[in-house]
C-alpha cells in the first residue's frame, strides 16, 4: 500500500473538481430542486434576492461535499438532499451578511445583493435563509444533525465577529488568523461532510474522519483564496486581486510578510492594513514584498500541509471513485493558486 | 360563570404587568442565569454588545410569557428555562438586525448597539445569538419545540422583508399591515406561549389555546405601540414619539387616517410617508389628523378586539393566579395607550 500524496507535479494535468461534480450530478439535481422550492416565499423580494446569489454561479462546494461524503459511504437514502440544501442556505446567508459587513460590491464577478437591493434587504433575506435552513433540518428529524449544524452556525458567527475585531490590525498573530478561518470557513466544510456519516449511520470514527477531511480542506481552501488575492487577476477569481489588501485584512500572506520585514517595509504594512496605503502602486509594492519574503509561497506551503491532512483523514475509507474524487478536490483547491 | 371582559374602566386602578412579574420571579432568575452564561464567548465583543441590549431594561416580555404559560399549566420541570432563554435570544437577534435595517439610534431610551459598535458588529452578533438560540433548543431535545421556534423564526424574517418592501408606501392595505405585525411580532409571542404546552405535554387543544393567546396579545401589543407613536412623548415610551412617522412607516393609524382623508390631507400623508414632510410642524399636523379622523381611537379599538380574543383563548384553563396575571398582562398592553 502506498500513501496518497498531493500530486502537485506541474507536468501532470491540472487537477479538477470535475470528477466530484460528475460523481454527484444526479444528487445535485435533487438538492437544487429542494433549494429552489424552499427559497420561495409570498414576499417576491425573497426569491428574487436569494436567487441572485444562489443561481449566481457558485460551485456549490459545501453541498457537493455532503453528497460526495454520502457516496463515499455508499449511502442509498435521500436524507442528504435536504441537508445539503440546508448547508447551502447557511452558506448563502453568511455570504449575504458578509457582503454587508465588508461593504462589498462584487462577488463571483457579479454585483452583490447589497449593492442592488441595499443592506437592509440583504440582512433580512439572510435571516430568512438561515431560519429556513433550520426548518429543513427539523424536517429531517435528527437531533444529532441539528446539533452539528447549529454548533457550526454559532462557530461561524463567532469567527466572523473575531475577524471583525481583528480587522485592520497588522499585529494579528498567525494563531488568531487560523482560529478565524477555522471558524468562518472550515467549520461548515467539516459539518457538511460529517452529517453524511450521521445519516448513513456510520460509527463515530468515520464521522470524525469526514469532519477532519472537511475541516482541513476548508482551511486549505481559505489559505489558497487568501494567497490568490496577492497573485491573481480578476479573470481567474471572479473577484479583484487586491480586495483583501484594500480592505485591510490581515490574512496570512500579510502576517508572514510583516513578520519577515524590517524598517520602512514594516511601516508600509502597518499603514496599508490601517487603510492609509490603498493606491495601485501600494498594492504593487505589497505584491513585491509578499514575493521577496516568500510569504505567498509559505502560505501555499501551509495550505499543502492542511490539504495533506485532509487526504490522510480519508485513509480509513475504501478506495474507489468517490475517494479519488474527494482527493482530487483537495488537489484542485490547492492548484488554483498555480 | 361570567365571561372575563377587558376591564378598561378608567376609574379602576391602572392594570399592571406586576402580577405576571411576581408570578415568574423565581423562574426568571433561572432564565437570566442561562442567558448570561450562554451569551458568553471568547470573543469579548460578543458579550459586550449582546449584554448592552439584554441588560438594557427590556421587559423580558416573551420569556415571561413562556414562564407564565408553564405556570398556568402547573408545569413543575425546568425545560422552560432554557427555552425561554432561546426565545429571548431570537428576540434580541431580531432587535439588533431591526436597528440596523431602520438605522435607529435610540431603543428603550439608550443608544442602539449599531450606533455604538457599528452595523457590521450588530449584524454578526445577531447571527451569533440566533445560532446560540438553536443550540439551546437542540439541547432541550424536542423536535416539536424546534419546529415551532424554527417556523416562527422564518415567519419573523419573512415579515421583516414584507415590512421593508411596504416601507414608505402610503397605499399599504390594512390586511397587509396585519400580516406584517402578525409575522414580525405576534409569531414569536405565539411560539413563546405554545412551547410551554409542549414541555408540559398537554393536549393539542391547550397548545393551540396558548398559541392563540400569544398571537392575539402580540397583535394588540404592536397595535398599541403603533398608536403610542402618535400620542406619547419620549418619557412614557423610551422612544421618541414620531419615530414611525419620520421613518415613513405605514402603521395602522396612518393607514386609517389616509383612508378617511381627502384633498390636501391625502397629499400630505403621501408626501409624509414618502419622506418629504418630516419637520416638527409636519408631525404636529399628523397628530391632529389622526385625532380628527379617529384613526388612533380606532387603532386602539382594533387592539381591544385582539386583546379580548387573547383573553377568551384562556377560557379553557382553570381560574387562578396564573390566569389572572395573564389576563391583566393583556389589559396592561392596551392600557399603555391611555
Amino acid at each position: 500500500m502506498s500513501a496518497t500524496l498531493l500530486r502537485l507535479d506541474p507536468s501532470r494535468a491540472q487537477p479538477s473538481l470535475e470528477p466530484m461534480v460528475q460523481l454527484v450530478t444526479g444528487d445535485m439535481n435533487m438538492v437544487n430542486a429542494v433549494i429552489l422550492s424552499r427559497m420561495q416565499s409570498e414576499i417576491p423580494l425573497i426569491p428574487e434576492l436569494a436567487g441572485h446569489l444562489i443561481a449566481g454561479g457558485g460551485k456549490r462546494m459545501r453541498p457537493m461535499l455532503t453528497l460526495a461524503s454520502a457516496r463515499l459511504l455508499s449511502y442509498t437514502g435521500t436524507r442528504h438532499h435536504r441537508l445539503a440544501a440546508a448547508v447551502e442556505f447557511i452558506h448563502t446567508a453568511t455570504l449575504l451578511h458578509d457582503d454587508v459587513v465588508d461593504g462589498s460590491d462584487l462577488r463571483r464577478g457579479k454585483r452583490t445583493a447589497n449593492l442592488i437591493w441595499g443592506n437592509p434587504a440583504s440582512v433580512l433575506v439572510g435571516d430568512f435563509l438561515f431560519s429556513r435552513s433550520f426548518e429543513l433540518m427539523v424536517e429531517d428529524g435528527s437531533l444529532k444533525v441539528l446539533g452539528i449544524l447549529a454548533g457550526a452556525s454559532a462557530i461561524i458567527a463567532e469567527g466572523e465577529v473575531n475577524q471583525l475585531t481583528a480587522a485592520r490590525r497588522i499585529d494579528t498573530p498567525e494563531e488568531r488568523y487560523l482560529d478565524i478561518i477555522g471558524a468562518k470557513t472550515a467549520a461548515l466544510f467539516a459539518a457538511a461532510c460529517r452529517v453524511a456519516a450521521v445519516v448513513a449511520e456510520r460509527p463515530e470514527a468515520e464521522e470524525l474522519a469526514l469532519d477532519s477531511y472537511g475541516r482541513n480542506l476548508g482551511i486549505a481552501f481559505q489559505l489558497v483564496d487568501d494567497a490568490i488575492d496577492y497573485v491573481s487577476d480578476a479573470g481567474t477569481m471572479g473577484k479583484d486581486a487586491g480586495d483583501d489588501f484594500r480592505e485591510g485584512k490581515a490574512t496570512l500572506p500579510v502576517i508572514l510578510a510583516y513578520a519577515r520585514s524590517t524598517g520602512d517595509d514594516r511601516i508600509f504594512w502597518k499603514a496599508a492594513i490601517e487603510g492609509h496605503r490603498n493606491r495601485d502602486e501600494d498594492f504593487a509594492r505589497a505584491i513585491e514584498l509578499v514575493r521577496t519574503t516568500r510569504a505567498v509561497d509559505d502560505t501555499l506551503a501551509r495550505a499543502r500541509h492542511y490539504g495533506q491532512r485532509a487526504i490522510d483523514a480519508l485513509g480509513i475509507f475504501a478506495n474507489g471513485k468517490a475517494k479519488d474524487a474527494m482527493i482530487e478536490a483537495v488537489e484542485f483547491a490547492i492548484a488554483r493558486a498555480y
